[in-house]
């Protein structure tokens, strides 16, 4: 797979050996996690609206209730940022300074298109429900055609992106590495904790192994 | 303590039951949390960066280096939109349509205003280390003037604000409840691994228990 072009917008200019421009990374952290952070200007007014995602390729796709201001704004052409970050674990090192935090990001630049052919939409709402937990789609009722008239789906043409990634341990400066304070890295990742059943449900349903043995 | 008094912009129109504006709540998530992502528009363009923060009573602070295009943007007054989430899980619902997350997020409007102040900006700077590991302070060797001058810190006053909570188990459509498939909600939660030993250190030192026993 070829690497996305660094723009003058997108290439990572504050360390940059922390940026990464191949289309391997971009989509394995966008794989890795499910929530996005979605960036549009009303007025001059930034707005940053947490959200979720899927993926198809160099597509992402966003969606929501019709009646969403982010997704008129957007659908009208406006510029976006989505940004996906993964915290991987803090990174402690000698001095307050240099602490810092293990992460995965992805920026992307654009703008969105409406979704507008009912095939693309239903995939997009299928790809949402598999990016959050792959298997669920096949056991679901499917969305109607009221449900799908009632959702909003945008597609962000992956262009103008760029990854960010910090790993491995903290780097002191020299003479602080004497000093008698425990350094090193605490990771951190999200896991699952045991499933509530839905104490409204009318029949006693098997807990699917894919929520089961849910990892991401 | 009293609420924030919702604005046109912050006032939670879609899903209005899920909007909060008291202090404690706000705070709360902003304690629970330490990745905000930082909104701002350049030029038209919305630019969203993740980064840490601080808190102190009604003023949160963001830092970086001092050659950062964020930050030097934002000094100058341009409205900032600041925006934190926790997610608490996924919501399965037994149609693809109700599918949910439980999440907790705050939206802060504002403009920052840069801290000059040598007090404040060390204040600041121990608020972000306590932030991310409460005890590390302390411990670990505080910041010189020049890394204090190679520091921009920004105040952001909580003023504009709003939370956006939802919790609990999914909500179907009437007829749906009878589908045989599982539903409920898979918690997530951002837990700590085995801390990792900066295999650089000199000295052999003892894992602090505020890092052994870390938790949010």
């Amino acid at each position: 797979m070829s690497d996305f072009i660094p723009t003058e917008r997108t290439q990572v200019k504050r360390l940059p050996k922390r940026g990464k421009y191949d289309r391997e990374t971009v989509h394995a952290i966008l794989d890795a996690a499910f929530l996005c952070h979605v960036g549009f200007c009303v007025e001059g007014q930034p707005y940053v609206i947490p959200t979720n995602y899927g993926r198809s390729g160099d597509t992402v796709y966003l969606h929501g209730s019709a009646a969403s201001r982010m997704l008129r704004t957007l659908s009208e052409g406006m510029p976006v940022c989505v940004t996906v970050t993964l915290v991987d674990g803090l990174v402690l090192a000698r001095s307050a300074f240099h602490h810092s935090v293990n992460y995965r990001s992805v920026v992307m630049l654009g703008t969105a298109r409406l979704v507008e052919d009912p095939k693309e939409k239903m995939e997009a709402l299928r790809l949402f429900t598999e990016h959050v937990m792959r298997g669920r789609w096949d056991e679901v009722r499917w969305p109607t055609e009221q449900e799908l008239k009632a959702t909003t789906v945008l597609a962000l043409p992956l262009k103008e992106v760029s990854a960010k990634v910090r790993s491995g341990g903290p780097v002191d400066d020299e003479p602080d590495y004497s000093l008698p304070v425990w350094a090193g890295v605490l990771p951190l990742e999200m896991l699952p904790k045991q499933p509530i059943a839905d104490p409204q449900r009318k029949a006693d349903q098997p807990l699917p192994a894919y929520i089961k043995n849910y990892s991401r």
